[in-house]
């Protein structure tokens, strides 16, 4: 009998890297202490209790139980738009949202909605690996440009516009996954601008915004741009700054016609997103600020406390940080990243996710996701690095 | 400026059916009583208080707030394929078992773990609407044989056979949406060998199967098939059964790799299942056995009803009927499907789908989602039927 094949493009994706690199972390016997799990880029904190309250009680009601609208629920597609007007200076009404099932559905929804497969899809080296294998996935071929440690992992305008041709979007992470270089505002800007002369969608996932360090302003002005419903699809998850991932909820914001397209998509995928958080999310939006803000400030003070472990270290070198992530070089000659990572988190219980999971040209990088844990542990990263020879 | 364009794939889909056959009944001015609405197929009952219960326990937990394993929490996939097990008489372990957000979502795992661009897969003519869309955005082309109303709309394994070469895989739904029919274990037997001689995969979406009829059996024997793990992926969804769309979750039954390369998939898509409902669902399977069963027998009295209502009508016919859903034909020679409901609705409340969204040559047959409304509205129907001239 002819065996029944999978589809090549998924069949060749290798395997969800979190678990893999979790699994390393099972070895580590605890001879230095508790693991230190710098891999998944989660808060390290729970959610706010009033939040809690209020998921419990929409999960509880069968008001929430029924499919609800394909876009979202009325009442946070509304809150949404508010809070982001604010963020931005922007007028954003509730047709410019649509609510997903996280962000990473977000990307699948909007690269979707613009590409199709043999199209292609131009991203940065290094990127965030489910941005790649969905492209992968889907048939449209991803494209890359460098981003260069001098630069610290900032993309250089010239780069971009050397590579945009024949791509139907660009996809940009800022602040960055893996990198946490966070894009300066007139650098999208620059980067917008070159997207809408030469007729390409800026695919712009803002998953990390809230941690972006004091003083800095709005993350951009792209919603000023007179027709950036044209081009502009802008991503974000609740996950990280309401800590609630496995609630699964996301935002898109866009042109309403964008919307329309993506709704289509969404429909397919699966109907709506979840309600119960949509209802929780729209009361905690406005309530939870100042939890939020304290959130920010903590996060900064773990990255000071990533700094200082670093600084510490001179071997070590940390080429970019931001928000959630810090991206160092490793000091070990002709070591893959892959094997460093593993014997740290193996014989030192220090788990990280090697640099060349994100990309090539990465084998002395590891990214480091410190918002997981506090101050005090990443104050002990540094001691147990030392070990290492 | 060129105009950055949509992915041609999303642009030409119409736009979602619900949303559009709904908006219709917005013009209704009440004239005949209160809207009856048999569109969308949910149940028109609330979830066990008990469900809910634990749906605001696991919600308002921090413990579940966190990411969850990418294939589902075990303690659900353990429970759901203790549940398949026993429904089916097989012998499945929670390796079998991928848990996702809705049916829906489990339809684009399972297409995409098997099926790429420029794929064909086959599907019945009418057909789920969702399943037809999905393959198109994914460039995945889809092909039709022919289920015949003198047949009650179930397959004949002629069709099958003669339409089973070149594709990846068939995709069935029994009980079938949008006619009801219940493909008999028998003849899913029968098209199973067929799959499996041609080395092609069975999806088979299995979300309405706990409303097959009283002293039905099981629904198939397809795994006691040795290696059906080759050539079988099985759906379902938790939003029917349980009353809970709003939750968004459903659950993948295939071979250990299989569900490796879904787990692929699905983390991209959407990295993991709500995991809130998962945790109530895993005591909802074992605890509200009787519940469910007491809902079965509720739908069956509402099919009751709707033969009853029918066989007073006898301009209209009954061709197909079962689980949730009736398929008759109009009366109206030469008026399309869409005119008739489109009038049913706005003018005499009455809301249900147009067979020709489900497929072509359907222009005299209308989808009635009866399990939404109970007998009582049900026995109205026939009375604002007889109006139509
Ligand atoms: C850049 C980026 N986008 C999207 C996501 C996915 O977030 P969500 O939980 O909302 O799907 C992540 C999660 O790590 C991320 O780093
Ligand atoms: C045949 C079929 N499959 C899947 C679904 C989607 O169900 P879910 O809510 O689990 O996504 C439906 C919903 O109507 C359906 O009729």
């Amino acid at each position: 009998m002819p065996k029944a094949a999978f589809n090549a493009l998924v069949a060749r994706l290798s395997l969800p890297p979190i678990p893999a690199v979790q699994s390393w972390a099972r070895s580590y016997d605890g001879a230095h202490g508790p693991l230190i799990d710098l891999s998944q880029a989660v808060p390290g904190y729970p959610p706010h209790p009033d939040l809690l309250g209020w998921l419990a009680d929409a999960a509880g009601s069968a008001a929430y139980a029924g499919y609800g609208a394909i876009e979202g629920d009325g009442v946070l597609r509304a809150a949404y738009a508010t809070h982001v007007s604010e963020l931005y200076g922007a007028r954003l009404g509730a047709a410019n949202v649509h609510l997903t099932a996280g962000c990473n559905q977000a990307f699948v929804a909007a690269v979707m909605a613009v590409a199709g497969p043999g199209d292609a899809v131009l991203m940065t080296n290094p990127c965030y690996f489910n941005h790649e294998t969905t492209l992968q996935m889907m048939g449209v071929a991803p494209r890359y440009f460098e981003c260069h440690a001098e630069a610290g992992f900032v993309p250089r305008v010239a780069d971009v516009a050397a590579a945009l041709d024949g791509v139907k979007a660009l996809a940009l992470v800022s602040p960055n996954n893996p990198t946490g270089a966070v894009y300066p505002p007139e650098l999208l800007g620059e980067i917008f601008e070159l997207c809408r002369e030469r007729g390409v969608w800026l695919i712009l996932d803002e998953t990390y915004r809230d941690f972006i360090a004091t003083g800095s302003g709005r993350p951009h002005g792209l919603f000023d741009v007179d027709g950036w419903e044209e081009n502009l699809i802008q991503l974000y998850s609740f996950s990280k700054s309401f800590c609630i991932p496995g609630h699964r909820l996301g935002a898109i914001t866009a042109g309403a016609e964008a919307v329309t397209q993506m709704a289509k998509v969404m429909d397919n995928l699966q109907i709506c997103a979840p309600r119960a958080p949509q209802q929780a999310v729209a009361r905690g939006l406005p309530a939870l600020v100042e939890w939020r803000e304290g959130n920010r400030l903590e996060i900064e003070r773990r990255a000071d406390a990533m700094r200082a472990a670093f600084a510490s270290l001179p071997e070590w070198e940390m080429e970019a940080m931001g928000a959630y992530f810090a991206f160092v070089r490793h000091p070990f000659d002709g070591v893959d990243a892959a094997s460093v990572a593993q014997t740290m988190a193996r014989d030192l219980g220090v788990v990280t996710i090697p640099g060349s999971y994100f990309g090539t040209g990465l084998e002395r990088h590891l990214r480091i996701a410190f918002a997981n844990v506090d101050a005090e542990q990443i104050g002990e990263v540094a001691g147990r690095l030392r070990l290492m020879k």
